[in-house]
């Protein structure tokens, strides 16, 4: 049987990582692509060639864009990421790691790998629960883009085929996320969530992403099997 | 009075051109955006960045992406641009010029630009008429797209603003939109169009795009102020 061919958008962290063991459970023939955009370290990106490595993805696309052209992020220019917020704060407002338009953005390259390659699946691991802030994330944005893209595309033109944007993770609990993926074998000391590693490319713990991420191992009574710097 | 500000998609080519001056005219702060993405010739970036100066616009941002690295379409690739072709050949199918999801990386970006500078309206030349084989150059395509980028961004979250995805130039004729053009001004030798120009930037008269041009001056009887090779 021959398998349908998925684009998984892969940064190498947990939630992504989880996304292409959840993919390939499911029997997709993954193409994973990660995105060079001027992030302040690179060790996402080498998590995510060692991913792609580890779970022989078909094909791992590398592309670089420079979010940093527009500045605007914390992530991609020299604000300071915030360290130490509590849930509440950060379920209050758009926080400054917030990249202005990159889901839309790297979706539309995740568009054009999936029409060259005729794929009608793309996996994006996009989450509703730990990133209420940012716009991106949510189901109705997502919807949206799924409805657009199948309008943008020969596929949609010709009728062939309608493109699926796939979010499994979308209502998941990071402790949820944790769980999926050990159910199915995912090793989480080799993903990278922190926003801020120091020069050896060890996470700092106060971030947003590493607060949420010990948060769900700690929700399951699990080490974490990365280490901090505190 | 402050201008409303816009982003404006400038390939340097007829369309974009008449559409910036077109966007200058209605009194808006225009930032311009052009992309390098491994076209054959990079004669329409210089074209660009000429008519942006021309008309100083506040702002004119070239950014890099390499839509090469997905393949897919004869304007990024070694494939041959097709020539001499009849109208009822350019409507019949989508041509290989067609670059999978180009619309939609490209106003991905401007949607980016348009979030960080604050500015509620984009402008992008598509065309329904001339472009019909174009899937992401439809009406329902646009309007699909401006429904999602409402819902990706902080702004639409906050429910401050709404934006806009201008194309004023959607339903006219390439005759219509050079008339535009002429109205307000548009120097029309300054604007570049075809697909495969020779090696001194000459274009070469045949291409799909060529021939929509000349086709749209004969029309109004007048004189095509570029040179061609044929």
């Amino acid at each position: 049987m021959i398998k349908k061919k998925a684009v998984v958008l892969l940064s190498g962290g947990l939630d992504s990582t989880t996304l292409l063991a959840f993919a390939i459970d499911k029997g997709f023939d993954c193409h994973t692509i990660s995105f060079s955009y001027g992030q302040r370290h690179k060790t996402e990106l080498a998590c995510a060639q060692n991913i792609a490595s580890f779970y022989s993805v078909t094909e791992h696309k590398v592309i670089e864009i420079d979010l940093r052209a527009f500045g605007g992020s914390a992530l991609t220019s020299e604000m300071d990421v915030p360290k130490d917020r509590s849930m509440q704060e950060m379920d209050k407002e758009i926080p400054i790691t917030y990249v202005p338009a990159r889901n839309t953005i790297f979706l539309s390259f995740a568009l054009a790998y999936a029409e060259v390659i005729s794929a009608c699946d793309i996996f994006i691991g996009v989450n509703a629960v730990d990133y209420s802030g940012y716009p991106d994330c949510r189901p109705e944005y997502i919807a949206a883009y799924e409805n657009m893209a199948n309008l943008a595309t020969k596929s949609g033109v010709e009728g062939e085929t309608r493109l699926k944007i796939n979010t499994p993770l979308l209502k998941l609990k990071k402790s949820e996320i944790i769980q999926l993926g050990l159910d199915i074998g995912v090793d989480y000391s080799k993903t990278f969530t922190c926003y801020d590693p120091n020069n050896e490319g060890v996470s700092c713990g106060k971030c947003d992403s590493c607060l949420l991420r010990k948060k769900g191992f700690a929700e399951l009574n699990l080490t974490d099997p990365i280490s901090y710097q505190v």
